[in-house]
């Protein structure tokens, strides 16, 4: 199985750790869903990884969408009287309302307030708010400024752009031994905010550089672009391939001290599914049905794709007080938990990858399996867990259940059922098949 | 959706308040599966409701039975020698074993004894016997009654009269939006019993009423008929609409103080079933699977036809000690607890009738619900309900979940998702059919 | 239905009293997977029922094995300079490892120890081992004993023969009045082992002798055979047959105190699962999913094959602390285990034979039962068992449930149902064919 280093919290821990000088370097970034702070994110992945880069022109269709104008922000700020910035886009990138339009007037606190937001009952953290779709304007400021702020007049300026450009992605391609394909995805967009997705895109990052120096089965792709405007991006330019893929993870949120989360993919019981649950129930973690207001994992399992795509996480959405705040720095990210999601992420990519369905070739009555050496020869007493693995295979490789299913059906390791798999494909008494896209278990 | 004032408790009781003088009416009259005790009956339910009345003539054949003989009885006694009436039609029409032939002997109490039906462990109650398909008379008693009846002789009179005639039924149709059918039938046998089935009657009469202050989206009958040979008539002579037949109720034994009861159709998970159990499960009320023994269900959902037709009741069959006796009169009706059946088979109808199959128009991706103005402008806060409902429809939007099914998956009221289900429909994202038919979840 | 007798606890226990005389006479002679003393064991049975016996050549192909060399032995020993016997074949049988090629050498202790099989935490018992498919000698001793050997030199000699031969299995055959077939397996290898297997030996010659004496429906095979390639044998030999099997069971290790338990086939749901399942689970018996490891139901429940043959032991494999060692002898066998073995599979044998799929005739509507005396004549009280019985036969009757299934979902009693089925086969409103290799219900 692949992704050896980063399977070990050792590793993973290691990798975690090297890779803190990079999301430092990324904090600070502007990202949106379009503009410069994407793209030298971008950059800062690519010195880990090669990358396929995309720039999409504003205005291209994208299923029921339109990519978005580009925008870029230089400044911006709420001055008083004598010139003071009482809200400072330098001070926090966060104090803009992403997506604002450039605005630059005169107003009184009663003429701005219907611009500004702010959290009462957290009245010392920044709110992360955004307009992507709709013009307009906004500052976002801790409630405890906004209750000081005097009546004004107040000079209001946002010095930004926007206007047609591009919107970027980016892919790391890691070619396998087969066509069927996978699929990491992590949103890129969201500035400042360090759990709320530099997690996820550094997880993915280090997940592409370890697979990087292997040859998985499958084809991974590693993606990198915003939310939901750019998965549907990928979606629109890929449909070509989507019948070949057969699993994949949305990553985000990993580095909070909330359990791990693993949301299932649409169908139910999907390899994904199957995989993360063998993988992630021992660590107690939690796994949750799809529903269809989350992450990108939306768009990949909306009904006319319906992919075998599932998420990692640890506390999704609003599930821990820092998100979508100034406090989600990188203070939130805990080293032990960000570890532990890493090392989760590379077991459920590695089982992905290792899976596959098994075919007995000699189905007719158990095989002689002394005669291959592959048993013991003293009879009498009971076998160990390889020469159950094997009967376990042998039984269960009818074309209904891959190498995860017998893992759940047998109680065994899915390490142990892939080694008597691989002696059993050997030994010709096996012919094994990327499983593509199955599901089995209980549907929605 | 439809039967608004019925919905709520207090529309509920205010009907069933209304209903009481027709019930006091009712009770007294002798009704059997035949004659004019039942379209007395009718008569009164005429006047609330316009019914189309059927008259079946005895000996036509219907599926395995043929219609039986009409039945009528002016008076019936035992009198000692004094003359006395020591059982008397006139005190209870109870007392008469229904369908009794005629008879007109005199008797001594051995001779009698045959013919005489009472409950030794119930001494002060008449039972209620029959003898639809043979012919026989007897009396039924209190058997503190019968315990004093001297050795005779008696004079033994039933003045009833057992010839060709009819069967009698009625159906109130309120006409819906599409051909696609609804079925709520309610058993008219039963003399003098008023759980059992004045109950039932009287609340398919205020469902009928309510019903035709509207417009449904399924054509409605409420049916009227006597027991097993009433719905086996209406089968027959309707075979050719009941492919059209996507749900229904068989209503009974509403008053009690017993729990609400709904009993699965043969089947298990119709759009019947799905939306009784999502209006009576936080009612608290019992679920039960089919059994074949049971009401005019067993008709209905026999393996032939196997209609999505449930059963409301509260305590069904002997599940009340006044069952079947005397003793279920129309002190025996609870006003609360009858409402609240009341109330529950609206609801459960209104379920029934605005349920749909939903596809999504635009499943790969989600539509951007903002340029539709279905959607909230600001991003970065959590979406509500009618948010998520959305989202649930379009997601699960794909010809395999109807609106019971999404609102039990996303745990949703049923109002949220039908009303997002409109929206989305108006969009033109949508495009609903009326459900027929489906079944889904477990099966027996 | 059939197996009466077999079926009360006294009869099972008096048969099985009378079982105990050629138990005694089997428990001496040395079985292993061929030779003469296979063949003596089948001499014994055919005191009881006449058997068809076959005898298949050394170097047969069988699937994927050949039928071994065939192996006798008439003495073996270790002696020490003074010519005692330290280790004596004829003390006890198991002292050979089963299968020694010959050998007649000198050796000291060391030499000769990698030839000793003992148990060092069980010092008192002499282990059972085997060598089938690779040609090796070997003693199996207590442990104490051999603590107490000098270093020798020791003469050591097998006398036995590994020449070309039989395999010799035998099969009692009972005719039913359908082509329909179920198979009851049992192993004959495994020397002086009284518990594994001259209890399964002994429980199907009884059943079979029971089951001559009656006309059972379906055509049933008792098949006594060695282990693994004695079914491999049988299976290769008979695969015309395959698909006219129901149903049937592999019998071990009945007579030990452990909990009865039966495996399931390995698809789970089959008719004989079901049956087992309604038959042991009021008796408190352990139902386990299948695995492929095992006895013979590995071979015919390969996924090849996929046979719905379960397994019926008290502790099967390792699970008795006797297992495999010179501590299962006939004290091991508990009188009223044994009988209650007996009795459990001669109940679930009478279900796999009387199980049929009833198709109601006049599925639309219920048949009238009054007219043809198969239900009470007054109404108005609830009706009995018989009349239940009738009712679920009559909803059920789709050509879905077999009358297993309609047991189950009832709650009734299998021989109530099947009551029913035959009055309404009778009354030709239902008629009934033999089950086939029915699946339902869970799946691995």
């Amino acid at each position: 199985m692949i992704l050896t280093a980063l399977r070990s919290r050792a590793g993973a821990a290691e990798a975690a750790g090297r890779a803190r000088e990079t999301m430092q370097a990324m904090y600070p970034l502007c990202r949106s869903i379009t503009g410069n702070g994407v793209r030298r994110t971008l950059d800062l992945i690519e010195r880990w990884v090669p990358l396929e880069r995309h720039e999409v022109a504003s205005g291209t269709p994208v299923l029921d969408w339109k990519v978005p104008l580009e925008w870029n922000i230089r400044d911006a700020w709420v001055a008083d009287a004598s010139g003071k910035r009482v809200i400072d886009f330098q001070a926090h990138n966060l104090h803009v309302l992403s997506y604002s339009v450039p605005v630059r007037r005169t107003m009184t606190l009663d003429e701005l307030q219907p611009h500004l937001h702010s959290l009462p009952d957290r009245p010392d953290l920044i709110p992360y708010r955004t307009s992507y779709y709709r013009e307009q304007w906004g500052f976002c400021l801790r409630h405890r400024d906004r209750e000081r702020l005097g009546p004004g007049p107040y000079e209001v300026v946002v010095d930004s752009s926007l206007v047609p450009g591009h919107l970027s992605y980016a892919e790391c391609i890691v070619p396998g031994r087969t066509d069927v394909e996978a699929i990491v995805y992590t949103h890129t967009c969201h500035p400042s905010l360090a759990n709320d997705n530099l997690s996820g895109i550094m997880a993915a990052t280090l997940l592409a550089h370890a697979m990087r120096q292997e040859t998985p089965q499958l084809t991974w792709r590693f993606v990198f672009g915003p939310g939901t405007i750019g998965s549907l991006t990928w979606l629109a330019r890929n449909e070509v391939r989507l019948d070949r893929i057969a699993g994949g993870l949305v990553l985000g949120l990993l580095g909070d001290q909330g359990p791990l989360t693993y949301k299932r993919t649409r169908r139910g019981g999907t390899a994904t599914d199957r995989a993360a649950a063998h993988v992630l129930r021992p660590l107690g973690a939690r796994i949750v049905d799809f529903e269809p207001y989350g992450y990108d994992e939306r768009q990949f399992c909306s009904p006319g794709f319906d992919l075998p795509i599932g998420r990692l996480t640890r506390s999704p959405n609003g599930d821990y007080p820092e998100y979508h705040t100034s406090a989600d720095d990188l203070s939130l990210i805990d080293a032990e938990c960000y570890a532990q999601a890493i090392q989760a992420a590379a077991q459920v990519i590695a089982l992905i990858d290792a899976n596959r369905l098994p075919l007995n070739l000699a189905g007719k009555g158990e095989p002689q399996l002394g005669r291959r050496g592959l048993y013991g020869n003293i009879g009498g007493s009971a076998p160990g867990e390889f020469e159950h693995a094997l009967l376990w295979v042998l039984s269960l490789a009818d074309g209904e259940h891959d190498l995860v299913d017998i893992a759940d059906r047998s109680g065994l390791a899915f390490g142990a059922v892939e080694r008597a798999a691989t002696a059993l494909e050997q030994a010709h008494l096996v012919r094994s098949q990327t499983a593509r896209n199955k599901t089995s278990g209980a549907r929605p």
